[in-house]
């Protein structure tokens, strides 16, 4: 999944998207390359925290549009990534208790843009995500949003369980959606509130489910195992969108 | 979207599908083309109710995968339709009130796929979808059902509207997800029930929103119009498996 507009190929233009401050989700850089242009474009993604991944010829040559990388292609985020302070102030800013979605790992940007999609309309004040492994902000995302990424901030955080942290002591409890948990209908979620979504595989990592409050389940009456991921989070955040309402 | 083993190319391959009983979706012929096979084809597409779509060459080239096309392409379903009495039958085996899913022209295969296993796992006892329009059930949405098309039986009918009131004979109510309805958590939703999605982007048809008993909305608190077709189908379902729980 990869996107023109989004491709960045060539070293100077690499360099030039770090420096006037562009956000960069992943560089891909020619394993084995060690020039001074290169080692600048490493210290760049280090300083910004930015994804780096050695790969073959071969890969770049795919991933390149142009057929001229020079040894490297970036990914740009279609949209800027805000910070968790900025979603609790959305919450400030509108009198109400934090309500945040935060995906643990989401990797299809079909369901990434789905749930932003949900978040939105579900008046959650914002989306966090983490660094590594799953889906950035695309122009799938984008599209599949449906205009949601103008509004529902999206911060994109190192590591997920010590946000938790962090957001715990902000007031906010946790509930995931897992299998085992007790059945959504009977838990209070009330109050400021993070709403955790697992990977679309494996669900809602150990550690990460370790630092929830409540697990929730959601009713299965099928002869399945699950339902997607984008429709497991809108159901169980409309569970505390209609409990808000009483 | 497009399947090579869903793909049938060629006058005589085409024929035999029809005749070996294979349910094909839709039947792609050459502008103009009136030879004896042509007229056969045509003839085997009227007895089986399969659309037939007059194209240029350059549509069917597009089209073909092997470029032998002969003038015609066919479209198989990957999965069998069942009828919409399957579906009460099933209901009845269960001894539960019938619950159905509607769907009034979902045509991203993707979203059919993720309904279709909502539709599993909310309990309700099959899918009914339109003959025209609509995505069928192709690899694709096979695949996005994540196996819920080998329990959940989808039938196929030629008009909705006329399906509804066939059904209302049968004692079922019909609730339809659109905007300016009551709000979901405010009506009735128990007893034998057909649950009705309309189209990703122009909702439920006018016609068929005038059959549907209730019309509900789901409360939206963003900035943004709507909830992905799939996710509102979720969200809707899993209020009437809630007030069914209770």
């Amino acid at each position: 999944m990869r996107y023109e507009e989004l491709t960045i190929e060539g070293r100077n233009a690499v360099i030039e998207a770090f420096r006037s401050g562009k956000t960069i989700d992943k560089v891909f850089i020619l394993d084995g390359c060690q020039d001074g242009p290169i080692q600048t474009i490493k210290r760049e993604a280090k300083k910004h925290d930015c994804i780096v991944q050695f790969v073959k010829k071969e890969r770049l040559d795919q991933l390149s549009e142009t057929g001229h990388h020079q040894g490297v292609v970036a990914f740009a985020a279609a949209y800027e990534y805000a910070e968790v302070e900025d979603i609790l102030a959305l919450a400030r800013e509108k009198n109400e208790p934090p309500f945040i979605f935060i995906l643990d790992n989401i990797e299809d940007p079909h369901n990434l843009g789905a749930i932003i999609r949900t978040a939105n309309l579900a008046g959650a004040h914002g989306v966090i995500i983490p660094k590594r492994r799953a889906a950035g902000l695309t122009a799938t995302v984008a599209r599949t949003s449906a205009g949601a990424l103008n509004y529902t901030p999206v911060a994109k955080v190192t590591n997920i369980a010590n946000t938790i942290e962090d957001l715990k002591k902000e007031g906010l409890w946790f509930v995931c959606a897992d299998m085992g948990g007790e059945v959504m209908y009977n838990l209070n979620l009330k109050g400021a509130i993070g709403l955790v979504i697992g990977n679309e595989g494996e669900g809602v990592s150990r550690l990460v489910r370790e630092k929830c409050d409540y697990i929730a389940s959601i009713p299965m009456k099928g002869d399945i195992d699950s339902l997607n991921a984008s429709v497991a989070a809108g159901v169980l955040a409309y569970e505390i969108v209609r409990q808000r309402m009483n």
